[in-house]
């Protein structure tokens, strides 16, 4: 999509939703020299590293949850899913998607899983009301039972829209209709500011999510966990379906073991500062207490939220009850117009990119250490000031 | 594939061939904030790397080579071939591969391409003796006459025996044998160290090669150049058989054409900090002239060969003549106790990769800072020491 630059400058803040700012620490991290990718010193850095992914999760280890951290952009995590989960023989009528859809991210994996269906499988779509993540239940229990579906995906949020889906709620229907299905998270714009506890809420199988959101660190990394039946799937089952090497769980999914025990493995070089940036992130969010930052963030966006619709008056994308709580999609007047004043006085924010609504509304990005120091009060006042002007 | 576990210290000088150590400023540059990435100082960043490395592969602007630059490892440079050259329909009988093999990653090369190849295709090779890029040419000649090839994949460098390709000589031949076939070059051990021109050899079609090689950059980047016929065939002719998103150029290709002209565009979050100590990386190179830092890498490399091969009464692995200039491939006793001597004199080397010789030598990188402060030559000092006591 071609969007429109925007005039920033380097001392701005940045208040997108991801990248997101750094901590000090994390920056740090980040510029460090290269070393051994095979050494010890990151060995023991990506085992850390792994090992928080558990804990982030509340997974025992256990329990068999098997996490990833690989070099690429989020996007690569449809492809993990499409390439690993739904690539089958062309006489397998088993393969079969639904994707619960809330906006342009989760329409966009619709599309990537189709490009990886055989011709024997289909990928459905249920789409909510814009702005909620109302899946009409009939419906969905209808759909699941009509088919054998290997997978079901579920865009906890979709950045698009800032809409929040209730996982408590799908996760069980989905369950109880559908045991066998996989149940598949987008948890791009989720992990690590909304609650996504897989202790807590059985039958999730797999997650992804990008560093540069609320992981807090710079984009590079996709990383996650994977249930063990899905490894075994993978490992077992489904080896022989899955195409080429970069995408290709096969590959990966060794690497992550042999280096959760302390041991290293090849298959392709790691980003070594980055997977040092995202343990030490790690490290600042498990300190912290993944449940206060899941509460720290809903108060933050809670409070942003009511001072944008009860003081500036102005209405949100997401319908009461549906919002994430990492970022605020606002209807406004000529948005563009606004990101650029908004951006003369220093803050750095994001424009629409629901095709539906696209040149309507704005986003704020609240992750991380942005709703630490002020700086979402800074928005709001800078909201204030242009909005009302 | 399980490797040991170097016992390194941070304070170490890393002399393995990649991820290689840093300049200041490269690491400084990476050391940053976020921005945005839709933003004009990362716009303009992008832009600018991206000119870079046309410059860096010495084509035109106007010639219509298209430069990326993707959030992944080197290894996806495979993927991206694959996925995006190889594809095909089911009926199509001209998308045979033929891979050139040097060692163990032309190998894995060709394994990647086959997961790729259609029924009805076949991904052929001709192995080197090894230690030599020695391809019979006549053997060539005949398998290129025997039937149509989309492409032939050479790699300039293998990491795993420090072999050069002379590519002089075999792109002539392909030209001369087959004109329409794909000419693709991995040069994951080669671009920055090794010439690689070109607008003087014309014929080339598809380079990849790995930030954290002899382009001095953290790893975390595959980059490279595309010719305009395969960007063409890509965009047009071959777009519906490539699958998935993220190894799929079509979604890539016109990313890069807009940055390159200074206009952003959104398909996935770019790695802003990586891209950063790209352009800066780039800007060292050019400052410095590829040619003359070819000849600079050449020159120590000489050096460094004749002071193992002479003084030391070492064996290399690469034959007289076939020795890559980035790195060295020495034959030693007990490799693993020699990396560890070796190791606590403060200098990390790498062990042999290729399954043949596995356990009979040692890899020493020499890409980019490291041959031009002396750490060469304390490299050989090291091994003086170790070697003979």
């Amino acid at each position: 999509m071609t969007v429109a630059t925007d005039n920033d400058d380097l001392q701005s803040t940045l208040m997108i939703p991801g990248p997101i700012r750094l901590s000090t620490d994390v920056q740090n991290a980040l510029g460090t020299p290269s070393i051994s990718h095979t050494g010890t010193h990151f060995t023991k850095t990506f085992q850390s590293a792994l090992l928080k992914l558990q804990k982030l999760f509340n997974v025992e280890e256990k329990e068999g949850y098997l996490p990833f951290v690989i070099s690429s952009s989020g996007t690569m995590g449809w492809d993990l899913v499409g390439n690993n989960l739904l690539s089958s023989s062309d006489t397998d009528c088993n393969n079969n998607a639904l994707v619960l859809s809330t906006g342009f991210f989760s329409e966009s994996f619709y599309l990537c899983l189709q490009s990886y269906a055989s011709n024997k499988s289909t990928v459905d779509k249920i789409v909510a009301p814009l702005g909620t993540s109302d899946f009409d239940e009939a419906e969905l229990i209808a759909k699941l039972s009509s088919k054998k579906y290997r997978l079901v995906t579920i865009t906890h949020v979709d950045t698009s829209t800032a809409t929040l889906v209730d996982l408590n709620k799908v996760v069980k229907v989905i369950k109880d209709t559908s045991p066998s299905t996989f149940i598949v998270i987008d948890g791009v714009c989720s992990v690590g500011c909304e609650e996504l506890d897989l202790g807590k809420l059985k039958g999730i199988d797999f997650v992804f999510t990008a560093s540069q959101k609320a992981i807090g660190v710079a984009p590079g990394l996709c990383l996650g966990i994977i249930s063990p039946r899905v490894v075994d799937f993978i490992l077992n089952e489904n080896k022989n379906n899955i195409r080429g090497y970069y995408t290709n769980l096969t590959k990966w999914l060794p690497v992550m073991q042999s280096f959760i025990k302390n041991q290293a493995k090849y298959f392709a070089t790691p980003p070594v500062q980055l997977i040092h940036a995202l343990n030490v992130s790690l490290s600042g969010i498990l300190k912290q207490g993944v449940t206060k930052r899941v509460e720290e963030h809903k108060s933050k966006s809670d409070w942003f939220k009511d001072k944008i619709v009860n003081d500036l008056k102005l209405k949100l994308v997401s319908q009461p009850g549906y919002g994430a709580h990492g970022l605020t999609a606002i209807y406004v007047n000529n948005p563009a117009e606004l990101l650029k004043k908004i951006g003369a006085d220093g803050i750095v924010l994001a424009g629409g990119i629901h095709k539906d609504i696209k040149d309507q509304y704005i986003r704020v990005g609240h992750m991380g250490v942005s709703i630490e120091n002020g700086d979402l009060e800074k928005v709001y006042e800078a909201l204030k000031k242009n909005v009302i002007q």
